[in-house]
């Protein structure tokens, strides 16, 4: 059925529907003019916006519905983990190109759902409107953690281990196969997958915003050479890397070699990983899977360990 | 000097310069993975979140960059006022076309703050990316309330009187102006400003709220005639309208006179005017500046007291 059939408001009462969610006391979700979620005594908000649009983030044949609504979902819920905090209340707006049928946003909305039920981040609200444009999606996610738990940038001291959650380069592969309509073999797609379905690294961050330690962290979203920057920057100090430490994974591998890649290029560059990068004392007791890929140093200078500088910069 | 030039963080940085704002304690606003509002006992968290896209809700070069900053976040303001809430922090997603100059986003943000500045609101956090399609700009507000105050939708109750808090028709008959490109003299301008610069009623939601015997509310941003179906479908109740007692601007009744239209088509139908509609009991002591257009009933018809159906509907 077409979207302009069902109208504005017959779109947010399917959407309502499908999603099935069950609120917690205290919880009003869509449908009044603002959502309501209940404040508690020593916690403190998280609050991350993020916006993508069509032709700028994706190219909306190839994500598709399913996969655009779990990203939307999975990028802002990534700002929430980043910082140690637990995701609560997502509010979603979409500007819709004219055309699209409720099977689309059927679609879009289940993506949505997976990635946000397995966060426990509800739905409560939002805006849906047509574009004569691109399609626009804006997310924004309310998280909460205890007052003094949660984990900035700005925390990263000399002597520190620079760690991350897992595989580097892979969505950044994925995203270089896409752009350059390469073959996509069971190698090529799972790369793929690794842009298309990120996996916010929520109960990591909770672990590890809850471990004595651990001083400065985010997500990966521009790529770790510049994300880290934001870190030395804040928190005023330099890096050492070790790039033969860095965690590739083997498709990431086969790919390089088949095209004739810089794997570390991909790795430091290529960004929307989601994955998480922290640092943390040696001494630190971090219980969540992670590879330690440089250290924290005085100044304020990167060293990338070779000839190559992954970062594309020296001084802040 | 172009966007493109300065690059997203540069223009991040610039933003941040200019809103010039002292956050209190415990609150972090621009500049890490999330921004951090403090909780406290016994208040509720109300969010509201718009999507204006250019070419579906404004025409760009006519509203032009301040107005176009205040009205983004006059409406989202606005929602939160029609709870009862007090507007705490906003953030502002925007998708710009290439070829925007930082005068032009440093005029959308004069007229931003200022709209802002006024309810008290900060702005801590957004995202800035570029649009090869039309502008779209998305603001998410925060407010507080304390629990069991906030004034939902529901509420409406039989012998309730209707009231609004502001003039009707004004914001229609700008926004027809500004489409048929009609003259604009001062009757007209003045029409035209109530379209593009609408001021949230917040201190007037706020002391309504705290106001016994108020049993619903909302704003009016799509029309009275559409707007108030909310309130009787979510209270199960009917309504009688008093045209005559609608209030009407001296502006709104030239303009009407000129062209021959029906001011309680533009009253009732017209949109965008973001005063507060909200049901009483004839016994509350209403503090605020208001008009009596109708009363609550029975049933779920709505009588519009003469041979027109202004809103277009009869039953839910």
């Amino acid at each position: 059925m077409r979207l302009t059939d069902i109208g504005e408001f017959g779109l947010i009462e399917r959407i309502k529907a499908n999603l099935g969610q069950v609120l917690p006391e205290g919880f009003t979700g869509i449908g009044d003019d603002c959502a309501i979620i209940p404040q508690r005594e020593g916690m403190q908000t998280l609050v991350s916006t993020d916006m993508l649009v069509e032709g700028a983030h994706f190219i909306l044949e190839d994500i598709g519905p399913y996969r655009l609504g779990w990203k939307s979902a999975a990028v802002n819920i990534s700002d929430i983990a980043a910082m140690g905090g637990r995701p609560v209340a997502s509010f979603l707006a979409v500007a819709l190109p004219k055309g699209l049928d409720s099977a689309w946003t059927d679609e879009f909305m289940r993506g949505y759902k997976e990635l946000s039920a397995g966060s426990g981040c509800l739905l409560l609200g939002g805006d849906t409107t047509s574009s004569l444009g691109p399609l626009c999606v804006c997310v924004t996610v309310l998280g909460e953690c205890p007052v003094g738990v949660s984990v900035p940038r700005s925390g990263a001291k000399e002597g520190d281990n620079i760690c991350v959650t897992g595989c580097l380069g892979d969505s950044g592969a994925g995203l270089r196969i896409i752009l350059e309509s390469l073959e996509r073999d069971t190698v090529a797609e799972k790369l793929i997958e690794r842009h298309y379905l990120p996996v916010p690294r929520v109960e990591e961050g909770l672990l590890l915003a809850a471990t004595e330690g651990v001083h400065a962290m985010m997500d990966i979203s521009d790529g770790i050479g510049s994300d880290l920057r934001h870190i030395l920057k804040a928190s005023g100090v330099g890096a050492e890397m070790d790039l033969a430490a860095f965690p590739l994974s083997e498709e990431l591998c086969v790919c390089c070699s088949r095209y004739g890649w810089d794997p570390y290029e991909l790795a430091t560059g290529g960004g929307e990983e989601y994955e998480l990068l922290f640092t943390a004392s040696p001494s630190a007791r971090i219980s969540v899977p992670h590879y330690v890929i440089g250290k924290i140093t005085a100044g304020s200078e990167v060293n990338w360990g070779g000839e190559k500088d992954y970062g594309g910069f020296h001084h802040f």
